[in-house]
Formats: C-alpha cells, structure tokens, sequence
C-alpha cells in the first residue's frame, strides 16, 4: 500500500514534467524588421533552423515562426506586439530590432532616439514576461562589414548594442549577441575590410553565408540552458 | 403617507438623473507635447481655458487636465495611452500631436514617417473609442510664424494636417484645424512676415497671446456640438 | 605698291571674317544639376530650347551648352566654376542649383544651410560678373507636384526661392522664377493634386512636358532685353 | 668686365637679405573650425603653442597664426582660402576639419557626403601646394569621449580619419593624426567610459586639458622632419 502511494506520488510529480516534455512543440516566434521577413524564405536563417532542427530530429520539438516586416523599428514592433505576437501564445521570443533605428536617422529622418528606443524595448519585454514568454533580445548586427569600426552607423550601432545589453540585465532575459558574433566573424573573414559580400549582400541583408550564420547563433541561444 | 412614499420614488428615480446632470463635471484630458506640458503652466492655454470657464460660471461642468510631455510624438503618446490617459477615464480627449514627427527629421534625424504616424494615430483614436472617450484631433500649429508657407517644415506639416483631417473623417472625429486657425491669424497679424514673436517665441513654443489663442480655438471645439 | 594690294586683298578677305566675328553665336551655359544633365539628352530641355532656334531660323545666333552633373549642390558648382564655365568663356549662364541642397537634408543628412547656400551662390554671381558674364538665377522647380504647399519641402524650396529673388536683386542680376511658373502650372494643371506624372516623372526630374515647359521659360529668360 | 662687378656688388648686397629671409619666422596658420577659433582664445590650443615656443626661446622663429571659424564644414574652407590663407603667404597650414562635416548630417541635416569631403579636400591641398605652402593634415577629433567606438559618430570620424589618411598619401603631405592620438589617450585616461569631460567638456569643444594635449600633438607635427 505504501508502495501504491508512493508509485502515484511520482507519477503526480512526473506527469506534468512529462506532459510538458511531450505534448506541444515550444512555439517560437522570431520578431523583427527585413532581414526576419526575409528569414521565414527558402534562404532565410529561420528556415535553415528549420531544416538542422529536422536534420538532429527534433523537428516535434519547436515550431519557429517569423514576425517580420520590412523598415520596422522598435515602436513598430510594440504596435503589433498583441497582433503578431502575444495573441499567438509562444513559448519563446526573439527580439531582433534595431538596424531601422539607427539606418533611419541619417536616410529618411525618422531613426529612433536612443532613450526612446529603451523606452519602447523594456515595454516589449515587460509585457511579454507577464505572459510568461521566454525572451531572448538580439543586439543589431551590422549597417556596413568594414571591421575597423569605420562603417558609418558603427558608432550608434555599438551603443544601441550596449543598451539592449544593459536591458537584459536590468529585465533578466537572455541576450544573443548578435553584434559581438559578427564582429568576431568579419574580423577573421574579412581580410580586405569590404563594406558588403561577406555576411550581406547590400550592407545589411543577408547572403546565403549570413543567413547560415545567424541561423547558428539563433539556434545556440535557443538550446541554452 | 403615500404621497411621502411617492416622493421618496420619485426622488429616488430622479437623483441618479441629477446626479448625472450635476454631480460630476465632464472630464477632459489634453494629450501632447510641450506645449500642452506648458498649458497647465500659470500662463498655459489650459490654465487660461480653466480661468475662461470661471469667468462664465461654468466651473463645475467642466476638469481639464494636461498630459503633455516635451519632445513627445505620436508613438509616445501611444506608449503611455493607458497609464496617462484610458485609466483616467475621461470623457474627451484632445489629441495635439505632430510638430516634433516634423521637425525632428532634421533636428535630430528621429521625426516620424507620414505612413508610421497615420499608424500609430489611429490606434490612439481606436483604442479611445473602445471606452467611449470623445475624441478632438488637433492638427499641428507652426514651426516657424512666416506666414507665405516659407518656414523649412510648411510643406510637411500642411500634409500632416491633411493627414489627420482624413484621420478624423475616417474615424469620425471632431476636429479641431489648429494650423489652419495659426494660419489665418497669422496672414492678417504678421504683416512684416516674422518667423516668431507674434503667437510664439521661439517659433514653435507659445507666447502669452499664442497660449490665449490657443485657449479660444480649444474652447469653441470643446463647446460645439 | 604691289604689297599694297596685297594688304587691301587681305582685308577685303578679313572684313567678313571680322563682321562674322561680331555675328558670332551668343555661348550660353547651364550650369545646374540632374536636371540640367538630362538637359543635353534626346528630351532634354537644352535640346528643346536648340530645336526651338532651329524652328525660328535663330540657331546661327546661340550656341547653347549642358554644365550639369547629377547630385549637385550649390558648392559643388563652386568647385567646378573655372573649369566648366568660366574657361569656357560664355556670354549668358544661367544658374539652376538648389533642389538638392534642399532634398539632401533629410535624403542623406547632407542639405545645404540657407546661410552658407546664399554665400555660395554670391560668390558664384560675383567671379562670372568678374567675367562680364550675363548671370540669369533660376529659383527651383519642385520635389513633388501638389499644388497646395504640402509635399515635404515646399517650406524650403519656397524660402530658398525667397533668397535667390533676393540675391538677384542684390546683385543687380536676371531671375528666372521656375518656382512660381511650376506652381501656376500646376495649380491649373493638376486637378487630382497628384504627387507626380504631370510635369515630373519622380517628383524631381522633369517628363518630356515638363522639360518642354521648362525650355519654354528658359527661353523667354534667354531672349529678355 | 664693369657690369661684372656690378653684379658682384649687388651679390655682396643680396646675401645678408636672403639670409634675413631664411631667419624670419616661420608663418604657420591653422585653418579650421570652431576649435580652432577658441584655439586662439586665451586658453587655446595656438595660445598654448605660442607660449610653448616661447618658453623654448623659439618665439622667433614661428609665427602662429588661427582662421577658425564656427560651423565651418571642408567647403567652408574652400570659399575663403583666399582671403583667409593664400593672401596671408603662409609657409605652414595645417588643415584641421572634419568635425561638422560628420556632425551636422544628424544635427542639422546639413553634413558633407564622404565624396564630396575627398573632392574638396584635394582642391585645397592642390591650390596650397601651388603656392609652395607646407600642408600638414589632421584627422578629426571626437564627438564624444567614450572609448569603446560607442560614440554615435565614431564610426563616420573613423571613415573620415581614413579618408584624410589616403588624401595625405596621395597627395604626398604630412598626417597629424589627431584621432589617433585623443583615442590613446582616452583609452587610458577615461576609465569610466564618460561621454565628456575628459579633453572635452561638451563632447566637441576642448577643455583646458584638451587644449593643452592638442598643441602637444600640433608642436610634434610642426616641428617634425
């Protein structure tokens, strides 16, 4: 009889651990600007993810989704936070915006103030944790591949970046340094210091070698811990 | 006896009417950017409305209230909608909004697209409405008093005007056609085309008689209807 | 006295030579930007303005030449004056720079101040007056064809304007108000208040209308006393 | 065989005044912006250098002399080298712009295009240079004093400094790598990473300090080879 008790005692335990384990993939959901509307293509980082989590066979685990749109800044993506985001219920949400915030000030006007950008990230974050969505912010990647810091928006690029760090630490979500792993990258990769055909094709969007490397550092912030 | 109890009916029914009528004043809430943070300043066009209801006796109809922050543009206003303004539960809303999307295009390279800045503007009109608030759309005043459309920032600010009067007649909302009202004022109190010193000092911060005209064409758009 | 004859031979010879001399064709310069580079081309409007001498048996009497280069701004003319005009010796130039200095603002960061547009522009007048050239400023055309003073930089074009009639009268030197033709033009001619198609093709660069309305005026600047 | 001696005679006489002419001081002008406007301020970096030479018993042999004005972009320099450089018969320029050319691009939407930096540039060298004048160029300074390329210009200020680098190779003139140098020192001497305060107390504009290290780095160059 006490083995009886004791036998259901684990399965109460148990069951919902393995209830978690099994029953639906982690819904994620990758929110952004053009390069993440451009990642759910047959190129694009969030289908390579795809397609290594197919090949590991852990194809029932995830199920990856873009939220992407082209010139989207910071605000924009809190504008559709409830459409795009919070009414899909995911488990888990990248947060990869930038790039427009910053590219915009000097070529339409409309960038973003860096404390307006803080302002509107820590609400994002804010409002997905009260759901208790796992989130995972992205510093930008890169507006020029030049690796002496001689691309014109590096400057502005490399604070933003010290701000969404700052950010995560001040929320306690993750960070996937995106910013840092291209830096390191282009470091060794590009010899001749070019501005584009490394990593992107125009500065900022991704060639096929790009797509794959994002998809990796996706993928490694995704499994940690 | 009854007719005790009749009364007491009676006034039972009507009190909740009475009270209706009298017993709370029509809450009105000004949503903008510094010039409407300065309007509840000693000299501000809030502070003069406050003073006009006064002088006609309707004090008790009437509680006006500023939720005007510096340097804000319309997706601020939409960040903090619901902290400053929906949880108020005002009865009327004033939106005045636009000339730092304008100007801070060249000023700071952080102004605000047309297509973002109709976006964002109809989410504010959209969620006000969901709790019955009734909404006024200010169209901006001026950057800048000359009065031959020869200020940097005339031709985008004619278009945001026009802009928010097809905002307005899509939503149906009132609107209150500030730029046009500056406009006029200025074409017969301006004769030697100055860029400030008529309405405002600075050519976009108002003067004491700016704050007093202000004040009027705020007044006629509340009263009307 | 045969080396008499000989010189009276000579000069018989000479003398229509010497009158050709004084016949010879007025050299006019276009010293402008994009548009004045499409100028040269098949539509271009110097091209037009050439076929209009041709039509009216007057092509004996101008020589006409392009001095355009895309992108132009007021100091980039500066930089090129002794090359490309005044080593050219030409009697008439007109002057057609400002779309740019005003575009560039929030296009590329890289407008042009009104103050240092108008030392520019000085200077340029003063060194071609030095030359006893025939200077003709043209205020500019337009960056989008509504015709109600609200595409974005109608504010400036219309003030940079302001400063070049001033200029002109300074100076003692022809205006050519491409400004105020454009606007009358388009104030009848675009009924549907339309952004572009009438006169310009992208807001900027002229369709074969629009470059045959401008060799028109081009043309009575040219032919004025 | 007399007008020989003549001619000794006015050799005996000539001498002495050409050694008097290689002994005059050395006239140096420093050619600039707002910097180098305060440079000869009562703490500026020119005042310094003059004190320096004189406290070195050198006051005789260099003659400093500042043309700095505010808000002065590469072209600036280009519309008054005559008047303020060329006319002056200066031996030494340094050429010291850059900072606004970068700066106003978000400031006032009025910066200079990295081409059209280069083409300026190289107009200025050319006519110094055709005037026998010794041309020592200086990479820009800072906007702003963090020292991890997290300024928002850093990475045009760096583009900029290679650009100037290239001009002085191509045009076989001395480099005083400005940025070099305040980027070394602030590595060590800024350990909190702050904006300003260090050699600058507005982020631009130099302080004591700043004044102080900048007529350091221009005496090396000066007296260099």
């Amino acid at each position: 009889m006490q083995r009886f008790y004791k036998l259901i005692q684990i399965a109460l335990i148990a069951l919902p651990l393995l209830a978690m384990r099994q029953d639906k993939p982690l819904k994620v959901i990758f929110f952004g600007d053009s390069i993440t509307q451009a990642g759910v293509g047959p190129t694009g980082y969030i289908t390579k993810m795809t397609e290594m989590l197919k090949a590991n066979g852990k194809s029932a685990q995830y199920e990856l989704a873009g939220a992407g749109i082209g010139g989207n800044k910071v605000y924009d993506l809190y504008l559709r936070l409830e459409d795009d985001v919070l009414s899909k219920k995911p488990d888990v949400v990248f947060i990869y915006v930038g790039i427009n915030d910053v590219w915009h000030k000097t070529s339409h006007g409309t960038g973003t103030d860096a404390d307006k950008y803080v302002k509107f990230y820590d609400a994002l974050i804010r409002k997905m944790k009260a759901q208790n969505i796992r989130v995972i912010v992205c510093t930008p990647t890169v507006i020029g591949e030049r690796n002496d810091n001689s691309n014109a928006q590096d400057g502005d690029l490399n604070y933003y970046s010290k701000l969404i760090r700052d950010i995560a630490t001040k929320n306690n979500v993750q960070v996937c340094d995106l910013r840092k792993a291209f830096g390191d990258y282009l470091l060794k990769n590009n010899p001749e210091n070019k501005e584009k055909g490394i990593l992107t094709s125009d500065r900022v969007h991704l060639t096929d070698d790009g797509n794959k490397f994002l998809a990796e550092r996706m993928m490694e912030a995704l499994v940690q811990k």
